[in-house]
């Protein structure tokens, strides 16, 4: 029977999550407010902060990511947040409702800061989003960047492009003052979004080999480099069957994905992880925002030779259109016509597409399968023709 | 070239539809109010209703479907409608607009009536739909017809289930009356939408064969029996990939699929038509309803060991669940696995599912790959499962 420590969560109540005597009922032993301060592979122990140990058979690390906090003066100072757990929500929601914020400065563009704004603008806050580069989440094509930036200041974001933090000081009017590069900012709350690492130090303390990029190497079935010590989630790498390389992207389905997996493995199920292609979306405003598969730079490094387009299609069908728009970007293989990667945006139907487009990948498909595949088709929900047959045949003419 | 030959058309301002002289420009000749009367194979030639011929090289066969009117007295009587095409639904518009029409009753329960409630409710009609089974879209499960119907009652629809149309007589408080098996209910406007049947007499009068479904018989490009004769769309078959059959599907977006591989194939482009797996949708009043692939009882007309089970779950993350419900069915093989179909119903994301559904069903997926699809997530959207990986594992655990 494998443990399951379990980090500090405060407020059961508020929460679906079965305490530990709930769970005790099903006879499994969770600990809460313990931390494992190392292992003996050898002897097959678990030592806890608590001074106790703990024998195990299997043992999973399930160690998960964390914020990476920019280090700069004043980046501990009350009222400067990241945000990677529920714990960090429950912490920030609090500051927010119970202090008097608003002013928040979000550093950082991308899931974390983007889903935020709309969070932050709904309580009322005024909300500042900066960012290193020209653009938000810059995964996507520049010209659904701008669509982004449109929405965002429709809803009153300020943005402020090729900006760093420099330090956080005590302010006057706000609680917090953001010294940048570029000029000073009040904030009564900052929130730093600028990415997750995986958190390995348990898995390095035992010789666990970490994959090229970091995060904990494993194989289909979850197996790391050590007998009888799996690895799930964010601490962790996933086969992405697009590149047909070990990638390391921390998101919750995966990790879900991957927690049953192992549970399967473990229980005397053999079972294989099929490995992800890349989708991932998020909603910003009225705005659906996503992508799977690889972009063209990513494709170029995995030795494809990428080619894109982008067409704007309509999410309904033509005489049912009321001026919303849907972006579809597509890149394919010039030399076996496959296809790589996709981003929709739109108010409505850019997340439909991005499934099905998901679903092609996961099985491999060329532009001329995307051409043809059938789809649900009624104006309600897009033209006979749906966007993504335009794009793919769109880019299939191109190469 | 080939030539086109259209139907009547009255209003071409109001549409965004050519004119023959526009078409002329582009150097292909449209011919409107236009009926072919005989073709002539051996020689190449084309009869048509003004008493001239023109010859062809290619011919194709794009005679479309015709709405099945039911032989009951006065069914010809004005007031009295089917709903094909587009002189259909502008002389539809025209009556309910013009004359004083408050009561409508629809005879059929398919996606023209479900489509229909809508447009005439918001029209302030009182609207009746009249089935002969005991409820409406009979394709679809049981359960989901039960919401179906609910979401008619709302909208104050009235449903009149097991009743068949005996008559039509002219009305007194109405413009018409309906007698039934069941009673008599006064009209002023009665729409038949009660099924299509292919065009096929004049691809019958040149002895092209038809398949077993009653349409006109095609192989992958387009290909009739008949050498340098194509047809296309609502009076031709179409390859269910699911089944391997040849199936009738008179659905617009696989006509438009077909049309694009003829026009190919005649340009010195030898293209095939992959084949359909069957996706459908429509909207009623707030529910999207789709399905795809095989029904149980298909699936088992075809010769496979059908399974299947029906889940509900969310179409959005459950932290953000306002009461959304979304229920799925899947069917799948017994003996290999694999995915037949499914059907999806909810007030958000069914027909969403049924795409992504329709992808993996259009690469050949086994339940176990559809349980673990990289789907894109995001609590707006879904959960970390998503509805159809709970469905697929559902499936998966019974068989």
């Amino acid at each position: 029977m494998p443990y399951y420590i379990g980090d500090v969560i405060k407020d059961y109540k508020r929460l679906v999550i079965r305490t530990p005597e709930e769970f005790k009922k099903t006879g499994i032993d969770v600990k809460i407010r313990t931390r494992v301060d190392g292992v003996d592979p050898a002897k097959g122990r678990v030592f806890l902060s608590d001074g106790s140990s703990l024998p195990y058979d299997v043992l999973v690390m399930a160690t998960g990511a964390d914020a990476i906090r920019l280090e700069v003066p004043g980046s501990d100072l009350e009222g400067v947040f990241v945000l990677r757990n529920l714990t960090d929500a429950l912490r920030l929601k609090s500051f927010i409702t119970e202090k008097d914020c608003r002013k928040a400065v979000l550093v950082g563009g991308g899931y974390i800061a983007m889903e935020m704004c709309e969070a932050l603008r709904n309580l009322g806050l005024e909300t500042t989003v900066m960012v290193r580069r020209t653009r938000p989440v810059m995964r996507w094509e520049a010209e659904f960047g701008k669509i982004i930036l449109e929405e965002l200041g429709k809803h009153g974001v300020l943005f402020l492009p090729e900006t760093k933090p420099v330090a956080v000081e005590k302010g006057k009017g706000s609680r917090l003052r953001l010294i940048t590069d570029k000029g000073e900012l009040d904030a009564d709350l900052i929130l730093m979004g600028v990415g997750a690492r995986p958190n390995t130090a348990l898995a390095e303390s035992i010789g666990l080999a970490l994959g090229e990029s970091g995060a904990i190497k494993v194989d289909a079935r979850q197996r790391t480099s050590m007998e009888g010590v799996y690895a799930v989630g964010d601490c962790c790498e996933a086969f992405h069957r697009v590149s047909s390389r070990w990638v390391y992207m921390p998101l919750g389905d995966i990790a879900n994905k991957q927690g049953r997996i192992t549970g399967q493995n473990i229980g005397g199920y053999p079972s294989e992880f099929p490995g992800i292609v890349g989708a991932q979306c998020f909603k910003v405003f009225n705005l659906e925002v996503g992508a799977t598969g690889l972009t063209e730079e990513e494709a170029e490094k995995c030795g494809f030779q990428p080619a894109s387009s982008m067409i704007w299609g309509l999410p309904v069908g033509r005489p049912m259109a009321r001026g919303e728009k849907l972006g579809v970007k597509l890149v394919a293989d010039k030399k076996t016509g496959k296809l790589l990667g996709g981003q929709c945006i739109g108010e409505k139907g850019a997340v439909q597409r991005i499934n099905s487009l998901s679903v092609a990948l996961f099985a491999g498909m060329t532009l001329d399968d995307v051409s043809y595949l059938d789809l649900a088709y009624a104006p309600p929900f897009g033209g006979a023709w749906d966007a993504i047959h335009v794009a793919a045949q769109n880019l299939r003419a191109r190469i």
